[in-house]
């Protein structure tokens, strides 16, 4: 059997969760009233309570504070301190750092983004530097009067893929000597500077989370994500969990081996997804086959005139990621299988090839249809989905239906 | 916000684990005594345990049958009577019905496997035959003295796939006419016998789990689990949980198109691994191929004698095979990656030549290094996990870690 501190862990987390839910649907109460509704003795409702207070994520507030939702009182003489839910208690920052640049949120208890914006890097820059033009953009968002950065719950980033929280990579130049990996190093230096808990993960496994909950109407339990990009990296969501594999590295879509006789990856094998579906990949094969285009938005444009080389190259590499999603699809029963990046919003045939590979792959089992779409969040994606993973990591507030509501429209600061 | 019955549901199911849990380890104790090892007050305490006392979970002893483990008592006068957990409650039956057979074990609280067994039916036998002979067994098995049909928790029936729990199949002839499936039929007929929950899904699905639990030394949060047989299934668990996809369909990894130019596949497309890796498929080719073997036991006879026709046609299946689990292998990134059935047992060399597949796969991701397998558990590996998904879906019984120690030994009933 357990150690029975873990269970009573386990049993305080819960009881925690309902007295917050209490507070929240009753408005203040003292703490014998809390006790009573919530079942509890008194004495370890103070316990809970103390607790939570010493956290922020309680406050105490006068009768009169307590305004008209407060339940009347039985009896007479001073009147006790009513516990209450801290409002400004328990924002969130969900950091995604991509190749090129820095973007962030911040979200409140209720999961409104309070704020979001991004900040430019050079791509050769180190993780000294990104940290830097990080916290200046954080200090920039602050300057939103109802950010604050003094009270947060947790901070959570997400890095560039391939990239496990188990087993980070090497430290940057100019770190300092206890800083084990660059991981390591932006984890000290934002934990120094707002002092919580700091989560790190890969930023393509954040953008499947958040667009699992918020892409589509309904939160998504099982969802495939792939994103085309320079690179091409993927997540899996799996009863409505994030799916990091064994060592942390589930979702490396772009590393499926899908022609055996195609082009020579960067990881060493042949033929894997990215050598045929990323945007150089894409790039590369128009220019060899004589449809030269210099980057996305001439691919774009050669898409509107129809030019036949580019269609050709877009529905064979829309034939290949069919076939890893449509193997994905049969395999995992989704709902939703999801291209993610700039290169399918400029090449529909792309989406249109790989659908109907995917469908090919499914025709024999009708009830295993999943909607394939569009990623639907823009480049916030990554620093919502890294705001998704705390509340889906705190057995406190993975219930909390509110995280299946869209995020509010957020102030933009772009400071590019 | 959730509404308040669901939180305090979810809150009174964690304080009954907590009743139970302090029980099993304190041994017998007064309701007084209980509430305050809990921190729970004593009204609380009364109403869990009247219901688990309702529910046969726990039992009423006089101070006489506590012992010497029930702490001494601060109090003279008539002694209170003591709660404690009922040792011959909440047995659970497993059921696997195979094509040719039916296979079931019983297993107690304690998770000790006290009976299991198989009999036999003909391949074309409807549901009503499989049930009757089930029920037979289950008569059978009975006879054992620990056995309880009379105070089970619950029975778990593994149905073969493809099979959803969410989609089941259409009627049996000759079932009542209020059963609509197949599953209806089966579960209606149990449910009446032992007047308890019957959980029912797809067998495969369950050795996949039972592999996860006890197939290895410890158990395995990561598992991609196919079957080679007559057809070829899968089934996959993710994160300490079995994946049952967002239609009850995933893990039918039989059915992946591994070959576009393949034999055609009774699903309607072509090339899915079970045209190549079955039993029936590797026969054929065999035989195709001038290297006539009837059945397994054949197979073996030639592969023991180096049939280099034989040999190819293994490695052949072993490497499309390979593929497919290579695949999931970079997406899921998986501690194990497990092969059952008999025919891998017969045929190292399908085994080896898939190990190499999917290491190759691989090989740029050494991080990702799964163990790839043989299936450890016999016949009764999808009774067992017919069980362990029962444990595994109540929270009352989820985290019990006995259920990571391998079964108990059984007693043996055969009677085919």
């Amino acid at each position: 059997m357990p150690p029975p501190d873990r269970g009573l862990q386990a049993l305080r987390r819960s009881n925690e969760h309902e007295v917050v839910e209490t507070l929240r649907v009753a408005g203040p109460l003292t703490r014998a009233q809390l006790a009573e509704r919530v079942g509890l003795s008194r004495v370890t409702v103070s316990e809970i309570s103390a607790d939570l207070l010493s956290r922020s994520v309680l406050v105490l507030v006068d009768e009169a504070e307590a305004g008209h939702l407060s339940p009347p009182r039985a009896t007479r003489g001073r009147p006790a301190k009513r516990l209450a839910v801290n409002p400004r208690a328990g924002q969130l920052v969900g950091i995604d750092f991509g190749h090129r640049r820095v973007h962030a949120v911040v979200v409140d208890a209720a999961h409104e983004v309070l704020a979001s914006g991004a900040r430019p890097y050079a791509a050769d820059s180190d993780w000294v530097q990104r940290t830097d033009t990080l916290l200046e953009l954080l200090d920039d968002l602050a300057g939103d009067g109802r950010v604050a950065l003094a009270g947060l719950r947790a901070v959570s980033v997400g890095f560039p893929g391939p990239f496990s929280p188990r087993m980070p990579a090497p430290p940057p130049e100019g770190a300092s000597a206890d800083a084990e990996t660059s991981s390591d190093y932006v984890r000290q230096r934002l934990g120094k500077r707002f002092d919580v808990p700091v989560l790190i993960d890969n930023n393509t496994r954040f953008a499947a989370l958040a667009e699992a909950i918020w892409g589509s109407g309904a939160q998504t339990g099982d969802l495939v994500y792939v994103r085309l990009a320079d690179g091409v990296g993927g997540g899996l969501v799996v009863q409505e969990r994030l799916v990091t594999g064994s060592s942390g590295f589930a979702g490396e879509l772009g590393h499926v081996s899908v022609r055996l006789d195609g082009p020579d990856c960067r990881c060493g094998k042949r033929g894997c997804l990215e050598t045929i579906a990323s945007v150089p990949a894409i790039l590369a094969r128009c220019a060899a086959e004589g449809a030269a285009v210099a980057d996305l938005a001439e691919l774009g444009r050669a898409v509107a005139n129809d030019d036949p080389v580019v269609d050709r190259v877009l529905r064979d590499a829309g034939e290949a990621l069919g076939r890893v999603l449509g193997t994905l699809a049969v395999a995992l029963n989704p709902s939703e299988v999801v291209v993610g990046g700039e290169l399918a919003k400029v090449a529909p045939a792309l989406l249109a090839q790989a659908q109907a590979t995917i469908s090919w792959e499914l025709l024999p089992m009708p009830e295993v249809a999943p909607t394939i779409r569009l990623a639907q969040l823009g480049d916030e994606d990554g620093a919502l989905g890294a705001v998704a993973a705390v509340l889906h990591s705190s057995p406190l507030l993975a219930s909390y239906p509110e995280l299946t509501q869209p995020p509010a429209p957020a102030t933009k600061r772009d400071a590019s």
